[in-house]
């Protein structure tokens, strides 16, 4: 069976996966880029960059999957829905290169981007979009690629295997909480941290043997 | 100047600072004890417990301190000022050794305990509270003591030059949050984080010169 992943989720120290007032420009709303510094000194991002631990788990992004299931939230903005031509906030060359199952009530035809990437829409629960994601990815694995609803929803419903989030040392005050509603989570998963020189605290969740 | 620090005040993963249902038998309600069992495998707690990083952070509490100040939560279960003979959730012989100023809207006498804790009762702002544990303190350092709300308002308000904080693996799900409200604290504070084989994360907060 094919396993199922978060990689480098950032949440605030106080536990924000986005801002508030999310627009076109500001994808994170009030938060910027701030919770996505430390992606930017890595190996991974840019030529001569760190090449230490927060370059190693960024290189675990694209290993092994066949598909990522998003939520609304990270195709676009809010109100992406009324806007027939829009493709998503990733460009004509998404960085994704696979099947990208979007959870959204508002669904519409598939679009087919350049390097591999393919949006679909769907309207459906976790344990169904992930019947649907795994069907897509020719027995590989599959990313759960945020935002933070989304992650909480999937590690509710306990079908997430790998957890990998990052914890950035900055307070966002407002946004929206990725751990909400998970109490016990401990019980289910193993959780490991380990804190990088970039300042970033990466927290692994990994699935109890049963 | 005299510093005003936190010692290892311990919270959840999600933020929480002590639990839900908070009794006489349960002072840190639904959490029980699970947010101090790093606490306790350390040499300071018992001998023959380990000396490494949790038992140098364990040592901090004493050195130099010359007073406490505390929330009413941390005196004593709700309920504590309809009892005229609560001496407080610390047994005879209180770990504080100091003055302690419990911050109450139901102000009583001082309680003097065996081994130089004496509570005193103050119904006070963070910045007055501060100004009488400083008188009273002998030039030594006060201690910040919690719980959250107390620890929360005291650094909103700036009154903390050390906060040393510990993020324990776990998911309360509900309680009080120690973190909310502090939007941009980062800009006030230098904020390191350092993980410890017990599976605690140690996080710093120091305050940055002017």
């Amino acid at each position: 069976m094919s396993l199922v992943y978060v990689h480098f989720f950032s949440v605030s120290l106080d536990g924000f996966g986005t801002g508030e007032g999310q627009t076109k420009d500001l994808h994170f709303g009030h938060a910027g880029e701030r919770l996505h510094q430390w992606m930017f000194k890595t190996r991974a991002w840019k030529a001569g960059g760190s090449a230490g631990i927060d370059d190693v788990f960024m290189q675990r992004h694209d290993q092994g999957i066949g598909a990522e299931i998003m939520g609304a939230g990270k195709f676009g903005h809010p109100g992406w829905e009324d806007d027939p031509d829009w493709k998503g906030a990733w460009g004509p060359n998404p960085p994704f290169h696979t099947p990208v199952f979007v959870l959204t009530h508002h669904t519409r035809p598939a679009i087919e981007m350049e390097g591999g990437t393919t949006f679909h829409f769907l309207d459906a629960a976790p344990a169904e979009a992930l019947e649907t994601a795994r069907a897509a990815a020719g027995g590989q694995d599959i990313r759960i690629g945020g935002g933070p609803t989304v992650i909480r929803d999937f590690l509710a419903a306990g079908l997430i295997d790998h957890a990998h989030i990052v914890v950035v040392p900055i307070l966002l005050g407002r946004g929206v909480r990725l751990w909400d509603g998970l109490e016990g989570l401990e019980e289910r998963y193993a959780i490991e941290s380990v804190v990088s020189p970039s300042g970033v605290t990466h927290v692994t969740l990994s699935r109890r043997s049963q």
